[in-house]
Parts: structure tokens; C-alpha cells; sequence
């Protein structure tokens, strides 16, 4: 797919055969009129910021490389933006008016990117060295904490009641994301997570800012709580499905659609759902697997691992059912995520648009 | 000064013999008065925080050791909180509408203490080990995040168009914070800072919240913009001249009075006013201290330079003007402080407890 800044995209990827359930053209048109409406109005919230805070913004996004040259980066999938704007027409209001919304949840997400980034130590994001790599720890810390009172200044700037209700739906959601950085951080130190703290971790990093994608634009628009709590509850299962397509491709990804390294989930030694669901699952895979990563846990020769050791991980995964379970996961989420849009009354067309976004979350190879 | 942490304190220090401008009894009342009706809030809004983040805090806030025993640890001045209170009387209302307020400002002003600390490699803070010291990077970037959107949450949940009026004040001062931020980082590799950058930096880092402190309040209280914008002006004055005395303490304090060490500033080779004052007032004094601080910046011996080294640096700051013209600055900005409360419509006994909190910031010796 690809990725335009700051103009509208004339062309759009056609739909791939044999994927009848998901019309592929109308959702890369979603991204790209979510692309196209956000992302001038978040260049010019980042150029607000004070030098030399911008330019590390600026490089974060994409905008620019490690010199300071014109890039054309990879901004990421957008899924946001486009449901931030969709979000707007659901209330009846027009999707210019989810815009500012859109970058508010875009700020939130790239302030918790630049900050993880660092704690987590990871040194790739889309392809480029992180923030941390290029410009060092103070700035990474500093910009995230800049893009995350930008998002809140953007809205409150509105200067309306519902600006005030949206900004609280944001930040409800920021700190739910921290809850599950923090989570993240300290399962990382345990020998076992269950499946249920998993999904509880996973439903605080991914879940509550996506749901916060799909209220903020009605709340802008004038919508109800009851209306947005349940846009809300189709995002934060969203973001279940999301997540746990994820973690499938966090293992099993093609490194030339995600971006990332083979077995990149495996390497940094990440519970993600497949590997907690085959722990859990008993059996003589799971037992393998679990004194597998029990003795990699203190292996001094980790880092040197061969292609065929994590292999060989990620087969014990498969056949302990980790892998089947994390599918199934995903699609029971973006069932309920469905399910949720019955109960509020949506017009077709926003209903259509938002069931095809489930959808291509679900059938996404990056 | 006695602190309490969370009961009103009977006993207050009675006012030192000489000093008839300032009547330090009332003063520490009011100080007190901020401290025992924001301190309950403030710990019950720090419980929100999952754990291990709420131990964290805990343990930067004072209120346990780093062993999770209880303390009664120094949480600072508490200037901001009785500022928040005097505040929501300055609009008529009741001082217990400020605490949201306070409560706001001093989790903003925490959250750039513990990230602050870790940009700048601070060990030790109120006494005591930093949170990045005892509990590690990752946990000072969480924990600052989360009592960032811990404020804008507490604020945002009154629900009032007067929450959402304070809450975009607060975000506009925490931007100006960051800004400071970035620009002290970007001063620490320059060899000369103007006296106009410091000046703009100390404004950004620290007038921009004293200036939301004394604002907030009224805004709770239902003050207008106008009103609030004189407020700020005063406040933001007074926290020039808060700073400028910080900046004489740092170098000329009193290491006992402090908790600081002797000649702390120039230890940490900061650029604050006497210095860049000193560098820029010319003649033979300036000069040889402009040469001595070029050499210091490519020392490798700095680290264990003697006291007689520091009292020369400091020798020539004074002899220089450095010293003199801070203090100077420091009633400038007090007098600009109390200018622009004549402006403005008071209630007598609101503009008599602002003008004794603006004489005790200047006259203070910790």
C-alpha cells in the first residue's frame, strides 16, 4: 500500500483476488481520505513546537531522515485517523469535524511510540532507527512529552463543551495506555502470563486508544455518551483484533510486508497471545516450549540464536495450538466489535465503512 | 519550615527577628493551609495509578522510602498549592475549589521533576536518591507520564466549561515547560547564553507554572479571562523572581538551608542568571571567568575540582556584578509582580496574602 503525506492520493491499490468479504478498495480509500484531512493539520501542530523539538518530531513522523533531508517515511497504517473521521459522520456531522480528533489520538499514539520506543530499547520503528538511536534519550523523553500536551492543546483550543468531553475520553484512554506499558514492562520479568492478563495488557496498549479513534469524532460531532461509549466498546474489541493479528505477525509476518525482522516478536522474547496461549495450553508442546524459554530467559547466548532455534520455538507455538488459538481470538473480537454496532443506531454508510475496516484489520499481512 | 503531609498543622514557625516587610507567620499558615487540603487529593489521585506506579510515586512524592516503608519525606515548598487556593478566592469562591487546581499544577510539576532528573542525570532530589536512581529510566518516563494525564484527568472529570477552560491554561503552561526543558538541554552545549535566553528559559520553566498556579483557582471560581491573564502576569513574575533567588541560593546557598550541595549550580556547570550576567557585564573579572568556564567545559579533571576552585568561579561572579544584578532581578520582577495586581479588581485580603507570598519568595533562604 502506499503512503502519501500531506496530499490526496488519486490512486488506490486494487482489491486482491479471492477476498470477496472485504472490499479492499473502499478501505484504502478510508485510510488515505483519513491520511489526506490529518496530516496537514498535524504538520503544522508539530511545527508549534520549539527547536529543536520539531525537527526530532518531524524525523519520528518521517518527514525528514537523520540529516534533516525531505523523506517521504512510512507515517504507518493510519487506521486511526480514518476512524476518527468516520467517527464524526456517525454522529451525523461531516468528517472534517473528527480532523482535529484524528490528530489529537495520532499525537497520543506517537507520544507513547517515542517513549516505549526507549524504554523497550528498540532500536527499529517503520523501517528507520528510533528517535532514541538518532537523537538520543532527553529528546525522545521530551518530544513524546510535547506531542502528548500538543494533543491535549489541540482540542481544548476548540474551546466547546464537547471539546472538554473529548479531551477527558482522550486522556482516560492515555492513561489506560500507560497502565499497559506498565504491565507490558513487568511481565517481561515474569516466567508466566496468563491468557487473561495478556488480553488485559493488550486491551490497555491497543484496545482503549483505537476505541477512543471511534468516539472522539461523535463526540466532536455532539453525539451522546451512550453513542459513544458504544462506538468505543466496537474499537477497544477492534483493537483486540488488531492486536492479536499482531502478534501472528509478530511471528509468522512476511519481514518484507511488516517491516521487520523474522521471528521478530520471538527475539525480544515478547509474551505476545500466541506464545501465552500455548503455555498455557498443556500438553508435550507446551511443556517443551515452556522449559524452551525458561532456559532462554537465562541464556547468555540469546542474541546469537539461529534462524532454526526460532524456528523451532515458533513450531512448538503452532503445534501446542497457540498459533490457531490467537486466529480464532481475533476473530471472536472483531465479532463482538461488530456486535457492538447493532445496539447504536449508525447510518448505513457509516456502518458499512466501519464492518469493512473490521474486517481488512483482520485480513492485514502488515 | 516543618512539612506535614496530609493533616493541618497546629504549630507554624514564628517570623525571624528583622524582617518587618514579610509576616512569616501568615505565610506559612497559607503554605500549610495548601499542603494539608491538597495532600489528601493528591495521594488519592496517586492511588489511581496501577502498580508498581503507584509505589513509584509514592516514593518521589516523599511519602515512602525506597524500601516501601512510610516517610515523611520533604515534598517541597508547596508554594504552587497555596497559590492554587489564594487563587479560587481571588474569583469569591471558596479556597477548597482551588484544590482540583493545585492538586493539577503540582502532578504537572512532579511529572518535570522525575523526567528532568532522568534528561539530566540528577541523582539526588528533596534529599533523597531519584526515582530513575532507585527505580530505574523506564519507571521515572511512566510514572512522569502518569501524573501528567493524571492531571488533566482530575481536572476534566469536574465537567465544567470552567475544568476545560483550566485544563487548556494548564496545557499551555505544561507546553512552555517542555519548551524551557528543550532549551536548557540546548543552552548545557553552548559556550554563551544571553542574559535575554536565560531569562526566557527561566520564564518557560518556571514562571509558566507559578503564573497557572495563581490563574487556575480563579478560573475553578468562575474569573474571567482577563482577570486570570493578570493573575498569570503576577504569577509569572513571581516565578522570575523565585528563580533568580533559586540561581543565588545555588551558588551562594546555605547547604544546610538547601539540601543542596556547596556551589551545586556550578558543579553541574549550569548557565543561570549570576553567571550569564557575570559573563556579560565586560572588564577584567568578566573576562577571566569567561576564560575559566571555556576551559572547565573540555576538563576532564572538573569532576574533582576542589572547593577552592568553586569559591574562585564564584569569587569572580561576584566580583563581576553576577551576584549583585540577580538580586536586583529579583526585586524587579517582584515589583512587576505586585504591578500587576494594582490592575486588577481584589478582594483586600486576597491582594495582601499575594503580596506576603511574593515578599517570602524573595527573602527565602531554601
Amino acid at each position: 500500500m502506499s503512503v502519501s503525506t500531506g496530499t490526496r492520493g488519486e490512486t488506490v491499490p486494487t482489491a486482491p483476488p479471492g477476498n470477496p468479504a472485504v472490499d479492499t478498495a473502499d478501505v484504502a480509500a478510508l485510510l488515505e481520505r483519513g491520511r489526506a484531512l490529518s496530516t496537514p493539520v498535524l504538520r503544522a501542530a508539530v511545527d508549534r513546537l520549539a527547536p529543536p523539538m520539531n525537527t526530532v518530531a518531524a524525523y519520528h513522523f518521517g518527514w525528514i531522515d537523520a540529516h534533516g533531508r525531505p523523506a517521504d517515511g512510512d507515517g504507518g497504517k493510519a487506521v486511526r485517523p480514518a476512524l476518527a473521521l468516520i467517527s464524526a459522520e456517525a454522529a451525523g456531522a461531516a468528517p472534517e469535524v473528527g480532523v482535529p480528533g484524528a490528530v489529537a489520538v495520532e499525537l497520543v499514539h506517537n507520544f507513547s511510540l517515542l517513549h516505549d520506543d526507549l524504554m523497550d530499547g528498540d532500536e527499529q520503528r517503520r523501517h528507520r532507527d528510533t528517535v532514541w538511536k538518532v537523537h538520543g534519550p532527553a529528546q525522545a523523553i521530551l518530544v513524546g512529552d510535547a506531542l502528548f500536551a500538543l494533543a491535549n492543546e489541540l482540542l481544548l483550543e476548540i474551546g466547546t463543551v464537547e471539546a472538554g468531553r473529548a479531551t477527558r475520553r482522550l486522556t482516560t484512554a492515555t492513561r489506560k495506555l500507560i497502565d499497559g506499558q506498565a504491565q507490558d514492562i513487568s511481565y517481561e520479568h515474569r516466567e508466566r502470563v496468563t491468557v487473561e492478563e495478556c488480553l488485559e495488557m493488550e486491551g490497555n496498549k491497543t484496545g482503549a486508544l483505537l476505541a477512543c479513534a471511534v468516539s472522539i469524532g461523535a463526540v466532536l460531532g455532539g453525539a451522546d455518551d451512550r453513542t459513544a461509549d458504544k462506538l468505543e466498546e466496537y474499537g477497544y474489541h477492534l483493537g483486540l483484533a488488531f492486536q492479536a493479528i499482531d502478534d501472528l505477525l509478530g511471528i509468522w509476518g512476511d519481514p518484507v510486508a511488516t517491516g521487520k525482522q523474522t521471528w521478530s516478536d520471538l527475539r525480544q522474547r515478547k509474551k505476545s497471545l500466541p506464545v501465552v496461549a500455548a503455555l498455557a495450553a498443556g500438553g508435550p508442546a507446551s511443556e517443551r516450549l515452556g522449559e524452551l524459554l525458561a532456559a532462554d530467559a537465562k541464556s547468555i547466548d540469546f542474541d546469537s540464536f539461529s534462524e532454526e532455534e526460532f524456528a523451532t520455538r515458533a513450531a512448538l507455538i503452532e503445534e501446542a495450538g497457540g498459533r490457531e488459538w490467537t486466529s480464532q481470538e481475533a476473530r471472536r473480537q472483531h465479532a463482538v466489535a461488530i456486535e457492538a454496532l447493532h445496539e447504536v443506531d449508525l447510518p448505513a454508510r457509516v456502518r458499512a465503512q466501519l464492518t469493512a475496516l473490521a474486517d481488512f484489520v483482520v485480513v492485514r499481512k502488515r
